[in-house]
């Protein structure tokens, strides 16, 4: 095996070729929600399973019931080395509307010697090819420090509908000791990020009835129950004056951050004002006593994202409904159990429910939280190794949001997943003019390489 | 002057002539939706004008830029007579279905003796009919006891879109001292009713701004305030837990019903379970210690006509909105100021309005409450004469909704309204097989008889 050092130099070496193979999988208009493209999805799997094999690794193109998959596997120079999954996608978003574009998107093209534009640039063909190329200097200086597989779908931008069943259809194949993903972000363009947790999520949907019809409110206005009412209130209820959610039991499993960690966010420099001003807001909302941080990556939420009944069109209507809605999410940190959090939200409504009215309960999912260990030797060896190559410590960040493929790894393979991405806030993902930094490019590679090297040590 | 015994006796005895003058009317597609039935408006607006030209009237019809209006007027015979103005409509409501009536609702007939079928039968033509043959009795017995004008219009049945110009550039014409109305119902067949107070109504809409566009509920959920929570909070602060309207002066004007009228109202048989099961409930909402007619007649209310805020589709959507809204009505009685009631509900909802939120009110239409007063000469002679005819004491009852012809005369005419009228609940009105009773047609002229021979006295 040889030194870190000269795999490091062998990807300085191969930048300009690098870029060269980047480009022409960038030319491969691989919309995945469009059929007319599937063709071209077709061709960038195959087109990677190619790259793949040529890199030594026993790679073939997986039929789904929609776009391809792409499994590569290559060993280790040695024996006993840690095993690793990396997942990337090779699909990209429509590129519509196509006139704000300032070049052809699946042409191309280095702007100012620093950015690499063009759809998929940075979600998520420039991001998977970091370790792609982090494997080839390793192959072309002696060998892998670890046993890799790698996964390719081509479904991501259309929410994954083949890749659960792939997964469960393939599962010897595709466990690992770890995952690495590489979808999402750096703090900012000189601070790696590691996000080692990502909020779990509950939806639910509630459906409050009264009467069996809708009601004049002239007629019947002060001697009917109106399920307005009903639903506002327990809206209303679901928070106290502290911001805090109201449900039972809701905060059993919310633990505080390690006190490492809490200090590494305090220090980082983040203005909550401009976060906020950034969308037309000043003064942060809801739980007291929290930092914004914390609020969006570390703490559990409730937000209704849906509210209905009765008229909604333009003027009055004097009517007294017979039905309304709440769509209803929770975000959920650390051990809280999805199952209990909806559990504990029906019974909050049921409670809640005057004579008269009827609550029927739509669920729209549940999943858990997913939180890489802080004391996880994995996340303390990769810190070390991106702290090398950036001469920073990594940010150790959380995601408000969830990334489905880290939940589907921890529940059905039961396996954690290290998420380093190279992305910046400002690379345009979906929109037009995409672009990815040549220096996540390249120092992406690199930031791998390191990462696997550290892993195997 | 004839005696009131020799009209009543006319009165029975055209009643044969009666009613084919009324089926002359019925017969007359009068629709006033539809452009296409502007020639039969026309045509029964004359028919009526003729009528009542018959009957000693000087009558016209008077163009507007929709149906036209008639207008007659006659002296009492003799001088220093009270003069009242009586209200009603030709217009009716469309057939459709037609396939649902069992008869041609233009070719009215009389089915088992006993109830005239037809479209407008009830609603209004019937109606009015009867105030007219009780004006042709007086005429063919010696004369009116009172000045009377009569005012008919053919836009009921679409708003009234005429109707507030008309008046107010005929003020002079149209005064008088007291206006009878004959657009509503009986308390049940063998019981009348005069309408004493119609609910008045504020509607308010109000709309909360937050962040300046549509934020995702995992980024930002926990620090971005969420408008549909304000609205709810706003909505569930406007009742307390006995369902009282808690807006600071809210009750300011609302009087206890005098003693006499609530023991009428206690006493009659009014079902609150059947009532409430007819809509599929069964426990009364709303204020706490107050019966369902004190609820719907005579208690100011609050109840919002509709809700919305983010996601409304089917499944779910992460969302967090930038915006949400609420239509809210008050319905109003006695002495309640819609001005102070719309300026205390704007307050209500500025002071929960959290940082970060802006609100915009559109009003939607303000309007006091109507109160006949109960301590009136007139409702007291018109009591007295309607017990004379029916043998039992009228209701005096009240209406959730509003009739804003009502309001038109009392603002702008300042002239009370005297509400009687001899529809059933059961008539069908704008229904197909609409249909009015023989008995509510005679007795109903018989009673306006007297009720303009005990307004003379």
């Amino acid at each position: 095996m040889a030194s870190i050092d000269a795999v490091l130099q062998k990807i300085d070496d191969n930048q300009p070729a690098a870029l060269q193979r980047l480009f022409a999988l960038l030319e491969i208009p691989s919309i995945s929600t469009d059929a007319a493209y599937a063709p071209q999805c077709a061709r960038a799997a195959a087109w990677l399973a190619a790259e793949l094999t040529g890199l030594g690794f026993e790679a073939s193109v997986r039929e789904t019931a929609g776009r391809p998959m792409v499994v590569g596997r290559a060993k280790a120079s040695h024996r006993d080395a840690p095993h690793v999954l990396f997942y990337g996608h090779y699909d990209v978003q429509p590129v519509d509307p196509l006139s704000l574009w300032n070049t052809d998107p699946f042409k191309p093209e280095i702007q100012d010697g620093r950015r690499i534009v063009g759809r998929g640039a940075s979600d998520d063909k420039g991001q998977l090819m970091t370790f792609v190329e982090a494997c080839r200097a390793f192959r072309e200086t002696g060998g892998l420090p670890c046993d890799v597989t790698v996964l390719f779908e081509g479904e991501e931008e259309t929410g994954s509908p083949s890749l659960p069943d792939f997964i469960a259809a393939n599962r010897d194949e595709l466990r690992a000791d770890l995952a690495l993903v590489c979808d999402t972000g750096m703090w900012d363009a000189e601070t790696p990020s590691i996000t080692t947790m990502l909020r779990g999520l509950v939806l639910e949907e509630i459906v409050v009835r009264a009467a069996d019809r809708d009601l004049h409110s002239g007629a019947y206005g002060g001697a009917a129950v109106n399920p307005i009412h009903v639903v506002s209130r327990i809206v209303a209820d679901l928070h106290d004056a502290d911001g805090r959610v109201t449900l039972p039991g809701f905060y059993d499993g919310v633990d505080e951050l390690p006190a490492a960690v809490a200090e590494q966010w305090r220090a980082l420099p983040f203005d909550e004002g401009d976060f906020l001003r950034g969308v037309g807001l000043s003064v942060p909302a809801g739980e007291r006593g929290r930092s914004v941080l914390e609020k969006i990556w570390a703490r559990p939420t409730c937000d209704v994202n849906g509210i209905t009944g009765g008229y909604a069109g333009v003027g009055s209507k004097t009517v007294l409904p017979a039905v309304a809605s709440a769509k209803v999410s929770f975000r959920l940190v650390g051990r809280q159990d999805p199952a209990k959090v909806a559990a504990a939200f029906r019974a909050f409504v049921r409670a809640r429910l005057p004579a008269d009215c009827a609550v029927e309960f739509i669920p729209h999912g549940a999943s858990p939280a997913l939180q890489l260990p802080f004391s996880s030797e994995a996340l303390t060896r990769a810190r070390r190794a991106l702290h090398a190559e950036w001469g920073r410590e990594p940010v150790m960040g959380g995601s408000g949001g969830s990334i489905p493929i880290v939940g589907t790894f921890k529940q059905d393979l039961k396996m954690d997943s290290l998420m380093i991405g190279f992305a910046l806030d400002d690379d345009r993902v979906h929109s037009p003019n995409e672009k990815y930094e040549v220096t996540s490019f390249h120092k992406g590679a690199r930031s791998w390489a390191r990462v696997l090297d550290a892993l195997a040590k």
